[in-house]
């Protein structure tokens, strides 16, 4: 299973596909910092909006049991804290393609400064959903994740 | 379409079937209060474990096609803020049956003096998963329902 | 506390603030329809947004201890069920202004055809963060209440 | 920074501290399994469990600011999916003290038959909350740290 080193995530290559977010009120946890597990469902709805974009919005791909993509490894490092208000940039950075699996990197990045609060990443594997037996990366999702680069 | 008093969900019936808690660490907002929305999130979890106990589980229950209750209406009012770590207890304190759908009033109170922090209801109409038609309240919820009381 | 009529809410006003959104992936509950709690997550969110653009980022306001709005009352009314990657629009559709409180009006419509999916309202009451007595209701939000109108 | 081996997770120490549980209503996504970022919530919940068991309730430590300890690494393997109204045990199952930093690791596994569906870790670095600089990993955390043991 290939995984990205934490600080490869750091930089932000000319060809991410990202969004511009702030904290949102209720992100945050008792101590004021956004709570850790939401930085990850960050980057899958960033994900999903990414393989929207790339033509296989995933509420039709589960409709039409064309593929499914369960996940076999999450990650995150945290550098710097996030609070309420703060604007972010959330990015898919990096991509690494496997013949059934893709590591996808991403990064968290003030909107201002641009300071890189947090990297995540995350593996994926492409399933046959009756089968439940691994499939090649299918297109168009493939060529989108080719065009992120390593 | 019933709806209870505010005032009538004040009070803690004797049949009662109520839970224990903490707020925890995540359910707090920007402000350090319990996040509004998250009490109900708190009604629905017990209503799954009141269904539970009562004979219908709820994950059988969708499995099997038995009956879906989707909600028609929910509601809630707050009357004292909620912290991290604050012990309460919520309980279904009351159940109004209307042939084909119930009104479940909501109560929670500090575990510690009892004061009443806020109410809450939700209105749930039975159908048959099938046609989308209204059915009468099944049992076993009905009975459990009526155990409550009004 | 002023409530709207339920049907008051269907119409969309041409002086709505409004958002476009998608069901998120996570968005849905084991039946497969939005989990109806999260309606007034994107409620709250809009809020904060509708906020910000009228000159009152909540962050701010809140670091520099001018008011807060704690909730009184929500609620919510569902008449079809929203599932993963339907396209709605979520607006704040009416505000009612009392001396120290507002009621604010929400609407959900699918984005494509306009069918109204839901209608929610929350009442919030202005008080001063230190003494927590009520207080008028401040500015700029009274005036940008007062441009969503009645 | 010390990584626990994914492998060494898959044991469930006789020292572990463990809750049952099972998979919510609203903790899965439009594909009928527990959303990912989920897992690492129900982690946390369990955490600051352990912390009060331990005479450390996190609301009174956070309130003291005794100290706080932010999370700088968090990872998660998932074998087997988790669906709606799987009952499950989650349990700290190991826990590595360096001078002023704990890695702990998660287990999930399935209450009836015990098979192992996921695992996780998180990195915390203990912090004076006034200076933001290092300090020990105190007590009564460190204690019951090296009670689950390695």
């Amino acid at each position: 299973m290939f995984r990205f080193e934490r600080e490869a995530l750091r930089q932000r290559s000319p060809t991410a596909f990202s969004e511009q977010h702030s904290v949102r009120f209720q992100d945050v946890d008792a101590a004021g910092i956004i709570f850790y597990p939401r930085l990850l469902v960050y980057c899958h709805d960033l994900l999903v909006n990414f393989l929207a974009r790339a033509g296989a919005p995933l509420d039709q791909v589960l409709r039409e049991r064309c593929w499914i993509a369960p996940i076999r490894h999450a990650a995150a490092d945290y550098f710097r804290p996030l609070r309420f208000g703060d604007a972010f940039e959330v990015g898919i950075v990096r991509a690494h393609l496997e013949p059934t699996e893709v590591t996808l990197g991403f990064r968290f990045a003030r909107t201002e400064g641009g300071e890189v609060c947090a990297v995540a990443q995350s593996v994926h594997t492409f399933l046959n959903p009756e089968s439940f037996t691994r499939i090649e990366v299918p297109e168009p999702p493939r060529t989108a994740f080719e065009a992120i680069g390593e």
